[in-house]
């Protein structure tokens, strides 16, 4: 046998690379080929321009005729790692209940504090790793997760090794996101200072040293936090070197979005009620928002965010399941991008922009999310034959093939 | 080997059987036993009341622990046979267009008559049996699949022996239902009463004298047809034996409620424009009302059917996919249960009811929806501690197996 260069080139599909640089509302290139090497794409372009015989430059050939191929999906936002759940909040809640008297009353994310808290290991991780396998079989490959649902140090931490572990066995690659600022625990309940000290002197010090989190994340609201109290978790995000992230401005106007803009946050998220000049905050700080219709759904709420006021400013826009267990219980990456077309506008470009590129960009990881040479060969290949069907079909099973570094998944 | 009394007997699980007969929102059995016998429960009970021992009474024992058991799920609502897809009008729409502008300009149903029209049997069967393998994958049993996107006779029986053969294949039973009068074909742009004669003297006979179809259905609307239109059909239908559906009030209070009311119709569906006296039609008329959050969601509307008015009058509510490549591109039918509470506030006791017990009314099938001993042994065993997941999830794979007419599917 002879080496080949490649390891292996995938033919025949459509790719929708996602590359500004190619024009068309993704980036469209039609009979495709896309060579793979050591995990990293190294050769994509119209298969008439291969360079040689496929057999001849690579030792696998891969064809999927009439497929399209997308960079491998990535949900920039989730909570996957909880104990217990909370379907009996999901019914008071249609029986009447608001989010927030759920949560003052010690429901809400307290519950699921004490739940996480009371879980082994063992269970934490099983249910993960079940909730991110229905992630990767809709073609997921890079899942955010963040803490906060245990609230010490060791707990936190505990959450974000769980996370990689239950990726691990999942065959998605996790991104750890450091959120001590999720509630305040039952006990600081008469010393919040004391709290934000604990978040900002030992657990981002920690989650960084150790490689457990790349970014550190805070809910501003008045059920949460306020804006001056991240001030000195971020100044300690920012020391440690990880990325900033915002729960920003979801049931109120608490300020997240400028918040997120004045720290040139990595991202903010929700954004349900944020004003024009928190849109202008975060255009200036460069910020990606980050839509999270599942919760939008699930709270029945009937505030869109302004996708008009990103558009006008040129924010870029993200879009993620925000799988978690109070407020938005959904595990499909795919269901959330229709969500954010039907439910807030977005077209099917913006909506899938938002779960390849957007989202790598709010992860601030520059080795994805786009199909382009040197980054990842992370490849969801998808049996249809126009690309809005991702998006148009809520449910059904339309992933034909998913790759993570280059390496196929059992069928 | 002794022969047992009994084919199988599922254990360990609680059964939710939506027998009106047993306590609680879904009339719940916990640590049951379910016996079945060619195809039928013989025997439902406490497993502490079986009369002897798993083993002794039942040549088959499956213990299902920790799971929930439902009957299997009903899809009373779909139009799964199509030709093409209408992935352009979702983002046609998503710009700002109107269904009905749409719908006038050539495009939705005509557009969706001429791809069915212009397709092989094998290209429209294999396009059915992927989207209802969707639905079975997510415990569905029973589908009920309309016709109405050929128009003509011959075409139209065609659709649904296509629809029955996709469903053999798939391994979900197929209710068949006339829609003759989904929309005027172009053949008879200038002869609406030659069509509507054309359904009710020719399509309505053959469909139930072939056994293609148990009932018949009408969208009445400003875009399709008047309720005096349909009178013809509908008196046809009852000579044939077969039962009467109505599209009504989705799009304009076109008196669609009130025509299911004066026929005594099966059921009416959509209701998003129904009044006051509409529900008062149907509830005289003891109609279902078919909820169909799906179209709601894709359309973007903004008016929920009047539930309140239905819970208040007794009308019972079933929810269905309304799977179709225009207004609701829904492969999931536990979606539409979600959205149905998310979306038009049901509790989660009225959507798992809806997509069993009144489903199987809305169908006129009076031996499947609820778990009691002669009915079908039409089974769905969830991985589920609490029956209220299976509304709360959007997506996520939560089955455990799927039993049709006795028979467990393979894992
Ligand atoms: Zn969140
Ligand atoms: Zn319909």
């Amino acid at each position: 046998m002879t080496s080949r260069p490649w390891d292996t080139v995938w033919l025949g599909a459509s790719a929708a690379t996602f590359d500004p640089a190619r024009p068309g509302p993704w980036g469209a290139l039609h009979d495709a080929a896309v060579g793979v090497k050591n995990g990293r794409i190294v050769w994509l372009g119209p298969l008439t321009e291969l360079p040689e015989r496929p057999d001849e430059v690579a030792a696998e050939v891969r064809s999927v005729p009439g497929c399209w191929i997308t960079p491998g999906l990535i949900d920039c936002h989730t909570h996957a790692v909880f104990g217990g759940d909370r379907a009996d909040e999901f019914a008071a809640r249609l029986a009447g209940e608001s989010y927030e008297a759920i949560a003052r009353a010690g429901g809400g994310i307290r519950s699921t504090v004490s739940a996480t808290r009371g879980a082994t290991d063992d269970q934490l991780r099983t249910a993960a790793e079940a909730r991110l396998r229905d992630l990767a079989r809709e073609g997921v490959t890079t899942v955010e997760v963040k803490s906060g649902y245990d609230l010490t140090t060791d707990g936190e931490i505990r959450m974000l090794d769980v996370a990689h572990a239950a990726g691990r066995r999942a065959g998605v690659e996790i991104q750890g996101t450091l959120l001590g600022l999720h509630a305040l625990p039952p006990e600081f309940e008469r010393d919040r200072p004391g709290y934000i000290e604990l978040v900002a002197r030992e657990m981002v010090p920690r989650a960084a040293a150790e490689g457990r989190a790349r970014q550190v994340d805070a809910f501003v609201e008045g059920i949460a936090f306020t804006a001056a109290e991240c001030a000195p978790v971020f100044e300690a995000a920012r020391e440690a070197g990880l990325g900033i992230r915002v729960h920003a401005d979801q049931l109120s106007d608490a300020g997240g979005a400028a918040l997120a803009g004045r720290w040139c946050a990595a991202s903010a998220d929700h954004l349900e009620r944020t004003s024009k000049a928190g849109v202008a905050a975060l255009a200036r700080g460069g910020c990606v928002a980050v839509l999270l219709p599942g919760a939008y759904l699930t709270l029945r709420d009937d505030q869109p965010p302004p996708v008009t006021g990103f558009r006008q400013l040129g924010v870029p826009m993200a879009v993620a399941s925000d799988l978690n267990p109070g407020s938005s219980p959904v595990r499909s990456l795919r269901t959330a991008a229709s969500l954010a077309c039907s439910l807030f506008g977005l077209t099917p470009a913006e909506a899938l922009a938002g779960v390849t590129r957007e989202a790598a960009r709010a992860l601030q990881l520059d080795d994805r999310g786009v199909l382009s040479v040197g980054r990842r060969a992370d490849l969801a290949i998808w049996q249809v034959e126009r690309l809005e069907e991702l998006v148009y079909w809520i449910g059904g099973d339309l992933l034909a093939g998913r790759v993570v570094e280059g390496i196929e998944d059992a069928p």
